[in-house]
């Protein structure tokens, strides 16, 4: 374990940066170099900067690292994973990435950039060429390859297989979605015990325009986005972790329910031949009880890296619809972007 | 109040039940004669046979009166409001028909007999005279009249302005459902605490049955059901009372956002032109805030009667999307179907 | 109602603030005359600097009242709800009572200050002349009278009836309270779904501090604790509104559980004999039934002033226990607060 | 593995006993022979009997066995768990023992039994020599062993390092209990969601009588409950696993609190000197911040096996007080049973 690459962790006190640490506290390719978070923990000890959260090793067995300043003079690695919020990752990532880092991010800053990769491994593994692209443009040594947004990277593995199979229409998606995707303190409990919210700011954008990039064919130097009608409805849930999503979809050339449930069973993406240490093994987890999945049952398996389909069966209006559920804060955020991160090792862009 | 109208409620001990018995309780119109409920119910007092739910004075103030038998040698009046499971309303319901009552139903056994109106009086009024086909049917000298499921009966009546205006042409709600239209004791804590349910047996195919016949025209003798696409992804939430719905429209001609709005805004449906006691007086409450409505804080208002609609704008799929909120007992079940009676007390359909 | 006494309401945005002003909207002693709540709302209207969280007409009707400045220059009217946080309270309610208004604090600020009432009308309605002792002492015009902590208020209540009636020696009590306590945004979602937090910050020795002081006798000048025994134990539940207590007592001269219960039917406090508006006609709701009282069930009664009692049994090791229940935001807050201004009005300290 | 003792599980489709069946699944010293529920059960695969509700690998890799009919005549091991509920257990457990099978019983059909052992392994190892007692007094070749209610095993599991090195004269617990403890379908939805149950049937007896038993000392043939009173106030919370205790306790001799905390760091007790399988390594967690043990963060340590203790604090009714967390449905079910078990098996009671 004594080459592992080191990494440096962005954001580290929240509730996404607990989770890359727990996942990078053992992790085979990755050892954590630095920890830094906001510029008043820098000089704590990690355990006094932060207050953990999550389940196993307390600070994943870093309590006593001293923290860094977030700037990459002070906590540069050859790998950064960001879970920084949208302000200051609109200026420090391209800083890293300027220095010579390969970020990879959990920020909605850059995932529209036309040169950014938006990535999912199992889908869009080719996008990761598009790092080429920023060394050109920008001139950095390092780049920066963002995960989607949690919702849409569920939704997204969902589809692939299908857009691969026949080609997908139109998706109109309506989310129930977890507390934690609001980060800490996050919902109010005032706001979200007994009650549904209709409205989570952002998010119905996001999911509408980071589905066709994902979607989208990469050409050399540019990503087309895919010809598709996306409709997201997004809700906020009294549930902890896991967003579960109701799914309808229009094929091309309807394919019948079996058709659609053979595409995702067919489905082998690269991660998996890869083996690469994050990767399900199998992506996508299909459930034949009438009512699963279940987020509080089901979305821990896999260390949340899988997404769970069930109840396929027709749509009256588009065809196709079924339900889903995936890790809002691990597949679609820092499981994700450590996965990321294992792809472009598998690729040669670490060293 | 000497001349109020005897009323039995059957199924007086569940939580629909109880919401009958609390309505009726100082009713303008009716009042309760007898009370009944399953077999081993008769001859106790209420507050012996039920365990009361509800907040306001326990058991309606009729905690003393002796239960009867369900059936109509027993405990008929000129109306009967039936909280019956769909086993025994099946075969009760007819036979307090036969026996001279206008049956109003809150079972799901005789909502699509064709002879039977699916009444939601804001919307099909008109419906009402299938009554008349029934007597000539059946023979009866009494009749049935059902309200429709209760996430149906939210929705319809989003739905009917539209149709009046534009014409729908495909509908796709999914739905959030709280926890007591599964009656008492209904959905187990261990299955719903930080979950949601990704299936409700029976409720899919409900609603996507009874929108087309709510919507129908009515000719004469029979109604036609609406020509629109219908498709329901039902969900149970941990939510005590009232459903929420994610809702996107296909409609005619492409109205503009504010077209709709002023559709619903515009709306003026008979059962307010007539006053009738248990309307609301504006039947579809408009919210302007970006997180509105919210079931927890606003289902209760116009005693459960109105529905509420937010967040309105533009479905990249199907046109125009919203978000859609009603109380499921109350407006989807008991207020209902007493809404329905004062109609066709009304109507003249009652002496 | 044109000769209602003006007043200001400090804090007025708050959860606690939104009930003072809820509750005097249409009180029939009090009228608002001023709301202000930091400096960043002054010169805002109420709708605009207030999120408004409760159920009934938004804003109590004054959405369009210009907010003030919370300083005695600005804002001074001859009686002040306080609804501050500690620290602004601790400099502003001494401010407006040397300006002359008479100060109804919901602030824990000077609760303990001995020349201050903490003041349950129903237990020590005779502290209020501790006010005399102010005005000597500080050479105030106005005043200022707290009420207790939430807790230690629905506590005193349950207590005051068995003291007087055979001395309290002990009181154990553990809390489950509610998240409304902590206002807002206050707790976060992630913390207390599907958890109880077995602390809340400073409430342990607010209980144990303020029930000696609220049982104690007031001789002239000062007030003498009573000398009892206090322990809480408080814990956080997913609850919305109302504190549920587990109690246990060590009465005097061992009497029983009749005995016990004949106290708390015997207890006519003096704000029933005055008929003070916000007093509840019974103060303490005894439950018979073996599962009662519960939170979600009862606590809305009676708009929150009285409080709940039941399971009355003994106690192997103190003699006797309770179940004990009221509302943390109504009777524990604003609610008392006004009962304790309409108190002093009939005391005649307001003109 | 091929030496392992037959197992037979009693009431194997139950919330507790499919922790059975996990928990067996690959246990060192036991392995599945039998699994039984209901009469109905009896033919059926596993899979068809029960409702799956745990992680993991679903049915335990036992889905596909053939459950047997509950009697010993057809599903009789030499060691059997029992997870019946009273009725049941009460006819059962008796004619298994006679049958010759060492029954490990959840139930609380025998716990009070003078010459069966109520038994934690940690607290009253030697309370098994009791199964002596059984044959000699009903001449059964097996006998019966009971593990105690949930809510007092966690309870006795704190207070027994105490009792050792102190005397416990008086202990003060009230709950807040899990909905798992009620088993499935359990607590209605209805009732918890929101709400705190102040009452649990037969909870508070068990408790008060469970734990002198516990405590008391086995001299040759009969067990003197320890001379201490126990006064318990039980609670339904809305949380899922997990019980939270309120404990103040009254001790011989006035230890200080640092005393209190040095009895239970020194406690070493039997099980895990034999190192049990089931056995934590350290069977009482202290808990150092103040807020914790938190049931949601806390009580899936140690596969639930351990108990949790914080906020150790003085008390000014009973001397001491602190904060108490422990899993319901593992160290106080399933797991609390097999324990039993390994204890026996070291002790020679098994061959």
């Amino acid at each position: 374990m004594s080459h592992r690459i080191p990494v440096t962790v962005l954001g580290a006190t929240g509730v996404v940066g607990q989770r890359f640490v727990r996942r990078l506290a053992d992790h085979p390719l990755f050892r954590i170099e630095h920890l830094a978070a906001s510029d008043r923990s820098a000089g704590k000890r990690y355990r006094e900067a932060c207050a953990w959260r999550l389940d196993g090793e307390p600070y994943g067995g870093l309590g006593d690292q001293v923290m860094g300043e977030g700037a990459p003079e002070h906590t540069l690695s050859p790998v950064v994973f960001s879970a920084l919020d949208t302000g200051p990752a609109t200026e420090l990532e391209p800083a890293f990435a300027r220095a010579g880092a390969l970020v990879f991010s959990n920020a909605s800053a850059f995932r529209m950039a036309p040169e950014v990769p938006l990535l999912v491994p199992e889908v869009n593994p080719e996008h990761l060429e598009l790092l080429k692209v920023q060394r050109t443009h920008h001139g950095w040594s390092g780049g920066i390859v963002t995960n989607a947004n949690c919702t849409a990277t569920v939704l997204v593995m969902a589809l692939a297989p299908l857009h691969a199979a026949f080609g997908v229409e139109a998706v109109l998606m309506t989310s129930m979605q977890a507390v934690s995707g609001a980060g800490y303190p996050g919902v109010p409990s005032l706001d979200i015990l007994g009650n549904v919210i209709p409205f989570i700011r952002n998010e119905e954008p996001k999911v509408e325009e980071e589905i066709p990039k994902m979607l989208g064919r990469f050409a050399g130097r540019t990503v087309t986005p895919a010809d598709l009608a996306v409709s997201a409805l997004c809700h906020r849930v009294p549930v902890l972790e896991g967003h579960t999503e109701a799914v309808s979809v229009r094929l091309r050339g309807n394919p019948t329910l079996e058709d659609v449930r053979a595409a995702w069973l067919d489905w082998h993406p690269e991660p998996q031949h890869l083996g690469l240490p994050s990767a399900p093994a199998v992506p996508i987890r299909l459930h034949d009880e009438e009512d699963r999945p279940q987020v509080r049952r089901d979305v821990e398996l896999d260390d949340g890296m899988s997404i769970h389909i069930g109840r396929l069966r027709a749509c009256p209006v588009l065809g196709v619809k079924f339900a889903l559920l995936g890790h809002n804060t691990e597949r679609g955020a820092a499981g994700g972007s450590i996965l990321n991160a294992e792809l472009a090792h598998a690729k040669g862009y670490l060293r």
